[in-house]
């Protein structure tokens, strides 16, 4: 970290400083111009290192400069993939995941599931917990919601991903999901992120609205730094000052966590957008983006669905999407993950 | 809500919609100008209703018309104040809560908790249980700082407000605890907001950094509708593209807060400016906006505290900021709460 | 437009609010509920008629309906194609606008300006006025910029585009320029606005950092309304809270504006990020999001360029780009406007 | 500025980035860590400079150390204060700026002159040139305007500000106002403001809805530069993702400008809220926060004002705030500005 002292500080402040910074191990470097003095600290800094320096008499602000995570790294990994059920995301492929919002009932999940992997889905989603922003909507099937997606699993051989909230229902999740899935307003809950740290699946970890992408990244060290290295990254978009689209989805976020990480991104058009005549050019947009994966909600019937029904697409729609993400993957010299189970 | 029909929309497509609107419960007022049909819909919408008729054919958009919470709304209620240990929050009082961001020890903590009390505070705040951006950071001394604010609660009188983070400490924070903190990261928790409607404790709710204000008077209509009528509404600055503050203290949310809940309101100047030479001018400003409490870091020796140091007072400086809290509440024709103890 | 009255509101207050509904020429629409009354006027609503209409007693709030531009509405017109020097933008090709940020000497651009001609670009562009955060920075070469500009344009044949500032250069800039360029900063300079609506050539209008999408077309709405139908709408990127990128690049609006206007739209991913290594990425993206246009800063050697290097590509950068986009837009089935002219 | 090396990079490139910076002419300080290599620049760097060295092979990013302004800046000059016809701004006392939105005729505005002046404003406002989102609104009088303004002055004996909104007015409103106000839309219209750098009378400079703290400074820059030292801030609201207020009134600017700078600072609570319930608190706050001056919107008739009805204030609301007003500045050891001509 840099630490750069207010103008003309008398030497004595300066020296508080490079003594403090000797006692906690760092290497000091001094540059003294005409009017300002700068501090380098080379080491291992903390938060608290960053905080403590700046309140000391003298300093003006402290700059960090190394960035704060390590095993998300791309310096610490190359990247990762993840396979699941002869399932891969990452590592070149197009992997689209769909299916409804909310899981509303065994027959009308397994009519979208068959369909949408007709389609070429390649993994399944739905939630059995939702987070609603009013307590009095619906809230989710729960255990059943659960079961009804391992049962979809079963029958059309897809992985299935969805959303845990609490940490009081993990182990129940993991018994029937192949990805647990953070939602947006959970990213920076720690002991549910810890938690995910001790599983051993996969942990699909979404973009909070308000976080930056090195907050995003840090909550996936959260996980990774309890011991599992197998976070996706999903961008679902921020929260900006405008309102026509519900979120406004951010897709340089896309080549940027690439840069910066080893891990997998997935985008979902549906959240981050709020309006299903948007999910079509946002999903071709994420994935001229560099995405590794799109998240796509589908329902039969988005003007009976219990949850998000206009940001839906329906089978017809989604299948005209598959259409043009083939073509597109192909140009690009990708392929359709999954694309081969399609109709077999 | 409002229904608005796409532009020169055909007879077959409005009546499919006022039948909807029938099935339930809606009363319907049709408004058929030259080029536009608006369909007024009388009744109790949900955000099912919302979306499933922007899902119908023929709709342009839906516009919700009346607020989606009851329980927090000032037309439930007129005016809720909040009573503990003797002190009061809310009811005409400007109640000062003041207190390190952690507790890190027990002498440490007792001590700031006597000088905080001497100049006039009336609740004192500490975290046992500390959110970070980091897993490598410092996340709280758990239940050994509860057991401390316990001890400094009993010491001087005062009640004592700390965060819980997840729902599985609550029975154990309740014990120790006066009143409990949602932090800003969990304020859409929506199992832990359901869990703290079940205790018979008051709880305080941050506002998220990304939060409207409706969606924050959302998070308290779960809390109050779990059984808990006892919220704390605490505004302590929002995520905005400024970098200079940690946050933007919006401290408009004050009256508005007033004037749509019965809820008291504290203001947070600490994290919601992330500079200490804010915190007095913005402490003055929350006052001028008619909030109900402070929030208040305060710490013996910033550049030793273990977390948020830069924001926190010294002893000396908060007794400063008390004397002029004490002539400005004067000046509004209100009174400190609790500024008969001190020194007591 | 729609008047909420207040909860049990007395009768007289809503007849006052029909009475002068009346006078303004609406036709009203009552919907009286149990407890509220909801007021639908049809009309030609104005802002000031939200404005009056909110500050009558008894009113809770206006909601306006209908969207406020007219003459940029895709209602009015289904597409503008504009055509300049045999280059063509809208309609269904992709047409790059490609050069440096700034005009830095006769000899320079010539040379950058033959590079992209030759990689595919189908216009020029570069700035002669730069508008500056910081009134020590190079500001730009002005008139003789402009001449150079115009150099280039005749010795390749490709349309220039270039920013005009002030009213009082709009004459010298239309005189060189084939497209005038409205800044980010000026989106809501109206009497610039005005006095482009008064030449004869099309302006290129970036969204401000902080404009809507709605306050962006009606922007449009001020050019178009002046007299100029030719409107080329440019994002560029908007304000948020991350700080990784220069802006947020909301490539959503892309289909946003073709949805709602007839007007062809443009994608900056150069300003947009403010970082080379994302140029790449987010072209390809906006592309998949359905832009008529990129505009792309290229520079020989960026290290040395006079303003905003580092997110200008080389020619050989913006050479592999080009290559992309050709597959790109075929996989599309689109084709790249000029493509055939490079290295003629 | 600090140049941080990428990780492990070799010899070679750290010797070019030194030979550039001597070139520069900064001095340069090496600090080699085990991994890292960071380079200390110290010297008058420009953003050229940031620009450059951010694209040089090697260099990770660029980190400014030292604020941008200069003559804006505290360190170069302790405080400005402006007075104008027997009237200050700045300098401990708080002078509250009153009158309408825009001058809609003669007989109106001479009798709110005459109202606000009997509560105790020290200042006139109102807009002969209006910025309006819609090119169908109300634009303003202009120079009739402009003349009942000047008439106003001279009846009352308070000086007026108004708007300029293009260079080619600027002779014409300053030989009728006594000070110039830059709109929150112009705030980088460069040209304007070294044009307003260059007349002999006050700016009050109003800070763009997406502008940084530093970037105003630096329009406030852009004035001074060019031979004019008469600046004062007008903190109006900032756009953030909240749309209960028009904008969200960012009151830690107040302190912050005062620490940075040496200028005055005015807050406008009636746009930065757009809610006339919320000017009183705002304006206290305001005030908490340590402002010089208020700018507040006062119409006899909010119902029938041309423009901004729902955000102005009635005479009789006007005047019960200036007797809250009073007394806050008592308690706080001010006075109001002018507040003995009233009623005089």
């Amino acid at each position: 970290m840099i630490i750069v002292m207010e103008k003309n500080v008398n030497q004595e402040l300066i020296e508080q400083v490079t003594i403090k910074l000797g006692e906690r191990h760092f290497q000091v470097h001094l540059s003294q111009g005409v009017e300002r003095t700068i501090i380098g600290a080379v080491g291992n800094r903390t938060q608290e290192d960053l905080d403590l320096f700046e309140t000391l008499a003298g300093v003006e602000r402290v700059v960090p400069i190394v960035q704060p995570f390590k095993l998300a790294s791309r310096e610490f990994k190359q990247e990762t993939v993840i396979k699941v059920k002869g399932c891969q995301l990452g590592g070149g492929t197009l992997t689209v995941i769909a299916g409804p919002c909310a899981v509303e009932g065994m027959e009308k999940y397994l009519e979208v599931a068959r369909l949408v992997k007709a389609s070429g889905a390649a993994m399944l989603r739905g939630g059995a917990f939702k987070p609603r922003t009013s307590p009095y909507s619906f809230q989710g099937m729960e255990l059943e919601g659960l079961k009804i997606l391992a049962e979809a699993s079963r029958q059309t051989g897809l992985p299935v991903v969805t959303e845990v909230m609490d940490p009081r229902h993990m182990e129940m999740v993991a018994l029937y999901a192949d990805i647990l899935q953070v939602g947006a307003r959970n990213m920076q809950n720690y002991f549910l992120l810890r938690e995910l740290g001790k599983i051993g699946k996969p942990v699909m970890l979404k973009r909070g609205p308000a976080a930056t992408i090195e907050e995003w990244i840090m909550a996936a060290e959260y996980i990774i730094s309890s011991g599992n290295p197998e976070v996706i990254m999903c961008e679902r978009g921020i929260r900006s000052f405008e309102t026509y689209t519900r979120n406004t989805l951010d897709l340089s976020a896309v080549p940027i966590i690439k840069h910066l990480t080893h891990l997998p991104v997935v985008v979902d058009p549906s959240h981050g957008t709020g309006k299903w005549r948007l999910v079509e050019p946002m999903s071709l947009a994420a994935v001229g983006a560099g995405c590794d994966g799109l998240m796509i909600e589908v329902h039969q019937n988005p003007t009976e669905a219990w949850s998000d029904g206009p940001q839906s697409l329906t089978p017809d729609r989604f299948q005209a999407l598959m259409n043009n993400l083939g073509q597109m993957t192909a140009a690009l010299g990708k392929k359709l993950e999954g694309g081969d189970k399609a109709n077999g």
